[in-house]
């Protein structure tokens, strides 16, 4: 199938449109037109080769949400006109104990990465959301549930199961006491499913500049990291911390607020972390986490969850065209909302 | 009561006898005639102030086990005769959560270590181990079991509760695998304890220099962290690794060998890490976590679970009066077992 898209040529040049092929169907593949699709800081960081050299030319995006336009011989979930999305992962090896239990993303073989990834089968590399259709296996497609707004979907595919699935693999529940480090695309999808779980959020930031827009998001406010006083009367006030901070940080600040065996779990920031001081962590036997993103059946779950509480991410809707400007704004950083790509703006053809 | 200890008069001082006072019984108050006295590495950090000023003159030692001469009016658990212990706390508020649920340890008004901290109704300064008397209220007062070599048992008192209190927080049991960096006072203790609950050990150490003495302690092997190809090889080999390494380290070159949820657990060093990469904490949802001694409950369990099991710190005896190249000996570090005092080579007079 012919597409087009937009792909990096290299890690200094600027997204430009990009026609490419896109496979044809094996028996259980469902090919997608897609609607929209969400800007995730990580497209930024993976074109720019941040975390490495990359497979040019490169079609990024990870946040999918379209429509289904047909379908193989053998897939039985999925049929023409589902309203269906794609996030991080297009295949894993279905066979390890990682997959066996829902949790793919730790394939002991390696997830398939939705973009930049060879493809399991041929060695093609896979291109993602920033395109108009993409071909993928019917154990990666989801189903976006009847009665939730599509345009708003796309950041739930990874900003929003990033976040959702650390909060369910440390059972937060209704009174759990959660603190969200940064408010932008993971934070504030952090703070509003928290809050949607019933836990007392508090949104964690260097100034209360944006207090107003954290408790419309669920907050019961901020705590100012710049605060020394009120980071001390915060000592041991949070069950656990999503630390959402994208650049190198210091954990060792925030460890104190953290209760006795509380986490504070990292799913922002790649790369090294400040020297951390292990007394915070030894006096409360409280524990540094990494998360990365969730399994597929956890993605579904948390569509579903989405949709049932009327949850939904801060999106700016852009058009194809202005992915660069967008992708210059989410370098500057301090966006508390989520860009999404209305791809009715790329032209077929 | 009058007694004689050895105590450090200022941070670069050598130990020297010390007469002074031992409070006089309040109710709950039970007498110790010191037998024998463990060396924990923390006594000579302590002593020398590397972890902060101290009110000299300072008498260390929180590995003591001895033989109670009197006791308090109010006194229901011990009696004149019975062998006893005294770990590395002496009180607790007794009234927060911690306290209730036996982890004193992190008592939210904070416990009272054995030396060097103020008596919580007088504010005189606690004195420890290195001494022939003690007196300390019943509810720090551990049991010696009957069929315990009493001579072995000081070094339970802290290095062993300090390994077992993690392998129990994060249920170690038969299959589970562990690995113990270090081989130490705390590293072979973990070792041993670990063995005895029916997990796999693994030691893991700069070199196969020790790996008899390691399989000896119940150990399958070394796996050697110099040997670039044994490390990879081992990637998602355990279940949780004990980190005893008592200096600055980076623990980014063992997260990998932690399976998915996997956890390292640093109970030696006190002090910054080297800055830690994330990636292999986010690629496998890992925790770095700390974890401080026990609580008092729990000490009395790692006592008679030592005891039932004929497990034993690796001793070497000494007399009071040569803690100081005993202590020089520690510092060069590299000792695969613990030094126990016998205070009867220290005169009462």
């Amino acid at each position: 199938m012919k597409t087009v898209g937009y792909a990096a040529h290299s890690a200094d040049s600027a997204l430009v449109p990009y026609h490419f092929e896109r496979r044809d169907l094996r028996a259980n593949d469902v090919a997608i037109e897609i609607l929209y699709s969400g800007v995730c800081h990580s497209d930024l960081h993976t074109v720019n080769g941040d975390w490495g050299p990359q497979p040019y030319p490169l079609v990024p995006g990870h946040e999918i949400v379209g429509v289904v336009k047909s379908v193989g011989a053998d897939v039985k979930n999925y049929k023409v006109g589902d309203h269906v999305a794609v996030g991080c992962m297009v295949d894993s090896c279905q066979e390890c104990d990682q997959c066996h239990h829902h949790e793919e993303q730790y394939c002991r073989n390696g997830m398939t990465g939705t973009y930049g990834a060879p493809d399991r089968q041929t060695g093609d590399i896979t291109q993602g959301g920033y395109s108009k259709h993409i071909v993928v296996r019917e154990e990666f497609v989801l189903r976006i549930p009847d009665n939730m707004d599509i345009s708003k979907a796309a950041p739930i595919l990874c900003a929003g199961i990033t976040t959702f699935s650390p909060l369910r693999t440390w059972n937060v529940t209704k009174g759990t006491r959660v603190g969200v480090i940064g408010l932008g695309g993971l934070g504030h999808m952090a703070v509003k499913l928290a809050h949607a779980m019933g836990a007392e959020v508090t949104a964690i930031s260097r100034s209360k500049n944006k207090e107003k827009e954290a408790i419309a998001m669920g907050a019961k406010g901020i705590l100012a990291s710049t605060d020394a006083d009120a980071m001390a009367a915060a000592a041991n006030a949070f069950d656990i911390i999503i630390d959402t901070v994208p650049v190198k940080h210091d954990v060792t600040m925030y460890a104190p607020l953290l209760d006795v065996d509380g986490t504070i779990v990292i799913v922002g920031q790649v790369g090294p972390l400040e020297e951390p001081l292990t007394l915070p962590l030894i006096l409360g036997r409280r524990r540094i986490a990494g998360s990365l993103i969730g399994g597929i059946k956890e993605t579904q779950e948390v569509l579903d969850f989405c949709a049932e509480h009327n949850v939904y991410p801060d999106c700016e809707m852009i058009k194809m065209e202005d992915i660069n400007s967008a992708f210059e704004r989410l370098a500057q950083g301090d966006l508390a909302h989520r860009f999404v790509i209305d791809m009715s703006s790329l032209s077929a053809e």
